[in-house]
């Protein structure tokens, strides 16, 4: 830290994203990466679109709009494309919080939006999930304050009805609900929809996961077009070129393979059965999940023990440390070959 | 605007990128990229990057900073990288400049500074440039406010020596001065040696101008290490994968091509140098650019009128409807093409 640093900064605890290790191969499944390579149309596009890396890419994003319009079902200025869905989270963030009312969020949750909140200064109240993780829309009507809702919520997995969102939203007309759906792909149930019907819900959908392009850095936020262009005032202000060159069209690319996306979804639900399958046989208990990875605790093993002696064995995982937590490992559904490995390094271990 | 955005985002003027239309091919010389493509190195990395779009980037771009390391005589935690440098220059807004103090620039350079300035409700001091558009080092000495200074400026081009960049870091110990050399390759001299001596000298890069990376988005700040761990506080508070996959192996790529750098670089000089010359012959008043552009007036022709003009031939320039710039427009220097194109358009024009 330098004496230049402002004061309102230096308590900062800020995020900590998964371990990206180089020193040796892993069977990663630490950062719920898609097992299966982008779209060989999004690649075909990528590549293309590289070659002209001189020129500055659209800061509208036009061919992506276009191409989200008719995917979801909505008008060109009901979205607007970020650098991954992190920037989407804290544009919302930033346009749409005050120190006033505050913002609301589960205590277990995605952990970015307790740093967006301190970043911005903004109250944070954290709602406990009930024992069994599972989250009750009720905490959440009426309570006039800013709400993010990971939907399904990580890294439990588990999914809330869309009704359960609409009573959130219906309930708080006056702030906006965030509803998070990086992961509503792999089972869950859109609430984009309603964006129709309510002019403070905003959806924050990424390309990262069921669209394998986590390296690419795409994401996007769907809702009423005065939030949209809220969000692209905070864009305007910051970066207008947020989105590259290349990122845009491989997005492009994916966004019109839907047959890949479709197999590969499928595939990865059908990993994620057998993977749960495996584990309840060596003892694990699980939650529902509806991403595309699993949340698993073995009564009386650490979840660090497993996440240290696997990835002795060349197997990454992610356990956390705060006391809800730390019975369990998340574990990232990869393809058949190292959900194999995985179960073959657990049987080892255990 | 929603109901919902945060009142002190309501009378934000944003930034206006330059314009990017798509309804016809022009000859566009009004953005300042590069006429000549990527390096076919960083094409190649870059298209080899794609294929493993499925997994994050890595957050600490640790190839990237290795191979900066080397070009430019730092440390490795002496630079971050940055999604464009307009992203190292908001994170150096919010990390360095607060209410009380402010910041300082000329009332004419590189828009976005005003932007965030506003943006984070800095005060900003706006100090004239001399009539002629040059900078008097001394308006800065002991300000005691975090000074940005473009080195080159935009859009004038001209430059002031490094030894008026140390009597500004000097004279404010308290304060981060920023150095903004987007353009410095084109014949400015840079500030980077100085950050071994001074702990408040920042200096922000692009590889947008002389390195034809513009659509894939990538920039960098170069200081003592404690700055740059400020910056990365930001960064880690709010988008960790802000450089994704692709660019960060097309940054790579470009940076070890020091041979093709040097060729477009002085392609470029050479062009610029021959732009000038047809240019005053045609009656034209221009200021000494140091960069890939030109700032040209003729009397009695508005800048408005030339840019108008020029569009209708198909050829896009830059204008500004300020005051003291309404004169002039700002030429992005081309390929010998595209400046005979330019050129033949004007002739035909006045």
């Amino acid at each position: 830290m330098s004496r230049f640093l402002n004061d309102s900064l230096k308590d900062l605890t800020v995020y900590t994203p998964g371990e990206q290790p180089k020193e040796r191969e892993y069977v990663k499944l630490n950062t719920n990466e898609s097992p299966f390579p982008p779209s060989p149309y999004a690649l075909r596009l990528c590549r293309l679109a590289a070659a002209q890396m001189q020129l500055y890419s659209d800061p509208e994003c036009r061919d992506l709009k276009a191409a989200a319009a008719e995917e979801f079902g909505i008008e060109k200025d009901e979205v607007i494309f970020t650098n991954g869905s992190d920037e989407a989270l804290w544009f919302a963030f930033a346009a749409f919080c005050d120190k006033k009312s505050g913002a609301a969020f589960p205590d277990i949750t995605y952990g970015f939006y307790k740093v967006f909140a301190d970043l911005y200064g903004v109250p944070a109240t954290e709602i406990p999930l009930k024992s069994d993780f599972s989250l009750d829309a009720d905490d959440y009507v009426g309570i006039n304050k800013t709400v993010f809702i990971a939907n399904p919520n990580a890294p439990t997995g588990m999914a809330i009805s869309v009704s359960d969102i609409e009573k959130i939203v219906e309930s708080n007309p006056k702030n906006v609900v965030v509803v998070d759906e990086a992961y509503v792909d792999f089972g869950g149930e859109t609430a984009v929809p309603l964006i129709k019907k309510y002019d403070n819900l905003l959806v924050v959908r990424t390309f990262s996961k069921s669209r394998s392009l986590a390296g690419a850095r795409l994401g996007f936020a769907i809702g009423n077009r005065e939030l949209i262009s809220d969000l692209n005032r905070i864009k305007y202000s910051t970066n207008p070129y947020n989105v590259n060159r290349m990122t845009q069209a491989a997005g492009l690319g994916a966004l019109c393979d839907a047959e890949y996306f479709r197999f590969c979804r499928d595939k990865i639900i059908e990993n994620r059965e057998y993977l749960a399958a495996k584990l309840k046989k060596l003892g694990f208990t699980l939650t529902d999940s509806r991403a595309n990875f699993l949340f698993a605790k073995k009564e009386g093993v650490p979840g660090k023990d497993i996440y240290l002696k696997l990835k002795e064995k060349g197997v990454l995982v992610r356990h956390f440390d705060t006391p809800r937590l730390n019975g369990y490992v998340r574990i990232t559904v990869g393809s058949r070959e190292e959900t194999d490995a995985l179960l073959h390094a657990l049987e080892e271990i255990l």
